[in-house]
Parts: structure tokens; C-alpha cells; sequence
């Protein structure tokens, strides 16, 4: 189990490393334009993604992700127990990538976003994406999950209006750098509320179209 | 049949989300460079097509375009009634997609695009859209037509005059966001009569491809 | 063989019209930053490329280019009048699809191009970009040409000076277009010159790796 | 063995031609947005890696980078005088893929980076790069290194605020281009002793995950 802890903590400090330190890299360069950050933001978490989940998915599943974990604990043999333990790694490896992009860009290591995100059309968008990202990894087929996964959210990062955090992992790292890709700490219940709201609702849809 | 049903409608409705909603986000982000907005609108759409076809593709061929289904229904083992109900689904789907999107950007849930859209060159690109992508379908071979119709449909987006709506529920849904995808319901009776002509071409071409 | 011919001719007139085509569009939507433009150019083409090369190559092997016909022709089984009509059909398909970017863009259907090209840099790339092609062909494994040919000209639109045309079909079909990715008449025979002895040093580097 | 080192020369030579090339053509046309050369110049690096590592893959290894050949070479079977005669490959196709880039761009064959690069947050950066680079390829699955390496470069390029040398045959490469991806003499040995304490760390880290 630790191994699997262990690939859990890594792989979320990556990907929040990646989706953080792309983010103030693309502010930097992008002379005010924020449609040329969020593009490089993309294809860096897009990459990002494909590299962690591929090379990490032998070892814990490549979770990455709470809603993930609690979604698709159990078919993956993950007793309760197992799966609260993968969730505080995690957590821990979140927070500890926005540390480690914000001591690459040579910001203050500790500090809290500024930037509020929220209203109900964010709301409803992570609600989409993120039963979007449970109906994606429900229908991957063997092997398909790091390109299918990737690709999901290099699309919902520019079709839902909250650019798709879908992980209550990532809003809660997000909260520890103050840059392009942040969250006030104030904004993230209501925005992991929404998460777990589309989680059921994928399962649901995933269900349905096992069922119909 | 209703399972197939509900992944055209649910494939066509995240399709149009993704199309329409990358488009809102893409203007809004891009200072006017509509170069950079139709970048992040292409990436957005090859992803989902890739992701959506991949994954819908086992339940009901992943058509989400009336133009496919006529085409290749037959081959399929559709009857000419359950193409129809594909079409509707899949007009219903594109409806319902472009209200998400409007709701997720906080925009008035029902509109009409007022952006018009025509003229000689564009009903052409249309043909040459829609006759390209017949063509790729056709020859696809095993499981290459999810990489294939997105990475077709990426370069079709830049290379015709019309950004390649190539799909008659696209054009329709379409109508229903007054943004950067919108398009005016004046406009697309001519759009979709040269996506009709594109299909007939495109099968023609197949068919000489096979023959010669 | 009028299979192959047929191949051979509409992949490279759909070739040149997604180049040419993506060149207008891009030029017409990046207020002037040409880096945008040449973005949009390098995906349409990486996409057209593998989507063409996959699809036709079954048929003809999708030469797409009297280099690539003259070096691998033989080993294909191509007599050496076959290889003539090959190279007749990729001119006569280059045309054709400069004239279709034209008519798409409600441009003159007739047109040349006034854009000079050339010098010792752009000649020495066009060396370095037609060997690294032929490289690459030689090289790729089964099935893998289409993905490392798009890829191999995506990066060399831009690590080249020349913007690597490495084709002396693009290039005969790029004169017929006044736009973006246009060459004028008289500054086509250098690159072709420059291109064939590309092909050469290819093939050269080809046997040294497989004999050193 | 002299096919191997002249595969790794080859290899090296034309990834920082694609490298440093494309760096100065993405500033050349960027406007001033550095952004957008930054974009174009991760586009070309990583189709450059993933079509050099899938061609030249079979031959050499195609380490194209010292750490990677003092990480795997042992694994791959080469004797440590072996190691060293790749590295010296790598370093001289390296200066020379430089003088190719210069060469093409009608520039100075024999120049100076003058760009000085450093700091903690650049030094710290060099060893997240490099030791997830060497990560990565330890956990790559058969046939998956050059998709892999390639998507990983195109994340690191923006996550990491060196834009991830994690090579010192590049880093000795750049010296000689005083461009756009140049890095000034004066600045390589803090670079290269970060990508070697960054080779260590991800050697660590491999371990740890399988053992753990």
C-alpha cells in the first residue's frame, strides 16, 4: 500500500506542479493575452496528465483525484479505508506541488490565492466536467485511459467556463499559489461541492448507458 | 436501440458544448486575435471528437452527424426509421448543447445567432468539408476513425473558408448561441444543402478510390 | 495503376489545399503576428498529413511528393515510367489544390504567387529538411510513417528557415497561390534543386546508418 | 559501435537544430510575445523528440543526452568507456546541430549565447526537469519512451521556469547560438550540476517506487 501511496502523492505533485508552474509561465510570457496562457496551460496539463497517468497507472491506478478515488475505489479492490488514505495523499501531494512550482518561479513559498472563482454558471460547468472526466474513465478501453483522460480535459479546460478543475485535489493545491491558475480559498467548497455533484451524475450516466 | 439513441443525443450534446463553449471562452480570452480563439476552438473540438468517439463509438457508432448516418446507416445495419431517429436525436442533442454552453458562460439560455455566414466560397468549403470528411470515415480502417475524424476535422477547421461545420446537426445547433461558433438560421439552409452535396461527393469519391 | 494515380492526385491536391487554405486563414485572422499564422499553418498540414497518409496510403503508398517516389519508388516496385506518371499526378494534384484554396477564399482561380523565397540559408534548409524526411520514411516502422511524417513536417515548419517545403510537388502548387504560403515562379527552381539533393543526402544518411 | 555513436550524433545534432532553429524562427515572427515563440518552439521540440527517439531508437538507444546515458547505459549493456564515447557524441553533434540552426538562418556560424539563465528557482527547476525526465523513461512500457519523453519535454518546456534543459549536451549546444534558446557559457556548470543532482534524484525516485 505504500508503493501505491507513494505514486499517488508523486503523481498529484506533479500534475499540480504542471498545471501551476505552466500557468504562471504562460502569465509571464503571454503579454496580457490570456488566451495564450491558457493555451500553453493546456497542452501542459495535457501532456502532464498523459506522462502521470501512463507511467504511474501500473502502480495506484492514477487516481490523482478524490472523485475518482471514492467513483472507482471499490471496482479497483480499494477498500474504504484504503480509499481515505489515498485521498490525504493526494491532498498532501497537491498542496506540496504548488509549493514546489511556486519555489521554481521563485515566489514565497507559502501563500494563499487571491482569485475568486464561482457563480452558477462555474458551478454547473465543474458539475459537467467533472461527470464528463467519471463518463470518460467509466467507457476507456484497455490502455486508453492516459491519451482518453488527457484529451478530455485539454477540451473541458476551454468549453466550461471554470476551465475544469474537476479534482477537489487540484482546487485545494490551487489554493496555495497566488497566480493564473489559483482559487481563493473562500471559492473552493461550493467548487468541490460542484465536483461531487458531477461525479454522481457520471456514474448515473455511465450506468445509463451500460443499461439502456 | 434507446442506448444508442441516448449516445447520439448525449455525444451530439457534449460535442456542441465543446464546440460552442471553447468558442465563448476563445473570444472572451483572446484580445481580438481571433487567430489564438480559433486555435483554442480547434484544440477543443479535436479532443472531444477524439474522446467522444473513442468512447461512444461501442454503443452506437458515434455518428453525432446526419450526414454519417445517411451515409453509412445502411452499411451499419440501420434501417431507413432508425436513421431517422438517429437524425433527431441528434438535432435534439445539438439543441441541448448549445443551451449548456450558454448556461455555463452565464448567457440567456435560449437565442439565435445573428452571425451570417455564405456566399460561393464558403458553400464550396462546405462540399469539400463534408465530402473530406466521408472520405476519411470510409477508408478508416479498425478502430483509427476516433484519431483519424479528429485530427481530419482539426485541419478542416483552418483550411476551408467556413471553418468546416461539416455536419448538419452541428449547423443547427449551432443557431442556438449568439457567439464566436454561432451561425444565423437565414444561413443554414444553404449549408446544409452543400453538406448534403459534400456527402454525395464524398461517397462518389470512396467509391472510385475502391474501384478504379 | 489509374487507382494509384487517382490516389496520388487527390492527396496532394487535398494536401495543398489544407496548406495553402490554412496559410489564408491564418494570415487573414492574426492581426499581423505571423507567428500565430504559421501555428495554424503547422497544425492543418500535421493533421492533413497523417489523416492523408493513412488513409491513402493502402492505395499508392501517399508519395504525395516526386522526392519520396524517386527514393523509395523502386523498393515500392515502381517501374520507372510508373514513378514518371506518379510525379505527373502530384503536379497535376498540386495545382488543383492551390486553384480549390483559391476558390474557397473567393480568390482568383488563377493566380501567382509574389512571394520570393531563397538564399543560401533557405537553400541549405531545404537540403536539411528533404534529407530529414527521407530519413524519417526510411526509417519508420510498419504503420508508423503517417504519424512520423506529420510530425517530422510539423517541426521542421519551424526549425527551418524555409519553413520546409521539402517537396518539389508543394512547391510547384504553392506558385498558384498569392497568400501566406506562396513561392514565386522564380524562386522555385532553387528549392527544387536544394530538395533533390536532399533526397540524396537522405538516402546517403539512410545506408550509412544501416551499414556503419 | 560507430553506428551507434554516429546514430547518437545524428540524433543530437538535428534536435538542437530543431531546438535552437525553431527558437529563433518563433521569435523572429512572435511580434515580441514570447508566449507564442515559446508555443511553437515546444511544437517543434517535441515532434523533433518523439520522430528522433522512434527512428533512431533502434540503433543507439538514442539517449541524446549524457544523464541518460549514465542512468541506462549500464542497463543497456554499455561499458563505461562505451558511455563515454556516446557522450562525446552527443557533445559534438550538440555544438554542431548549433551551427546547422545558425547556418540556416543566415547567422554568425560561430557565436556566443550572451542569455544568462540561473538563479535558485532556474537551478532548483533543472533538477525537477531532469529527474523527471529520467522518471519517466525508467517507468516507460515497451515502445512508449518516445511518445512519452516527447509529451514530457512539451510539459516541462512551460511547468518548469528553466523551460527544462535536463540535458547537458543541449546545454553545451545552446552555448553556440545566441538566440532566442541560447544559454551564455557562464551560466552551464550551476545547469549542468542541477541536471546531474536531478539524475540522481530521479534514479532515487524509480527506485522507490518499485521497491517501496
Amino acid at each position: 500500500m505504500s508503493r501505491r501511496l507513494f505514486a499517488e502523492f508523486l503523481g498529484t505533485l506533479l500534475l499540480l506542479a504542471a498545471v501551476i508552474g505552466s500557468g504562471i509561465m504562460g502569465e509571464r510570457l503571454a503579454q496580457g493575452n490570456a488566451a495564450v496562457a491558457l493555451l500553453a496551460n493546456t497542452m501542459a496539463t495535457v501532456f502532464a496528465l498523459f506522462v502521470l497517468i501512463e507511467t504511474l497507472g501500473p502502480v495506484s491506478g492514477a487516481h490523482f483525484n478524490p472523485v475518482v478515488t471514492l467513483a472507482f475505489g471499490r471496482a479497483a479492490g480499494l477498500e474504504r479505508a484504503e480509499q481515505v488514505l489515498y485521498v490525504a495523499a493526494q491532498l498532501a501531494g497537491a498542496a506540496a506541488g504548488a509549493v514546489l512550482a511556486n519555489a521554481m518561479f521563485d515566489l514565497p513559498l507559502l501563500q494563499w490565492a487571491a482569485k475568486a472563482r464561482g457563480g452558477a454558471g462555474q458551478w454547473l460547468a465543474e458539475v459537467v466536467a467533472t461527470a464528463g472526466l467519471v463518463l470518460v474513465i467509466a467507457r476507456a478501453g484497455a490502455g486508453r485511459a492516459p491519451m482518453l483522460v488527457a484529451a478530455y480535459i485539454g477540451s473541458a479546460y476551454w468549453f466550461t467556463s471554470s476551465t475544469s478543475f474537476a479534482n477537489p485535489a487540484a482546487a485545494f493545491g490551487r489554493m496555495f499559489s497566488d497566480s493564473f491558475a489559483g482559487i481563493a480559498p473562500a471559492s473552493i467548497t461550493a467548487f468541490i461541492a460542484s465536483q461531487a455533484a458531477g461525479g454522481v451524475l457520471g456514474v448515473l450516466l455511465s450506468r445509463a448507458l451500460k443499461d439502456a
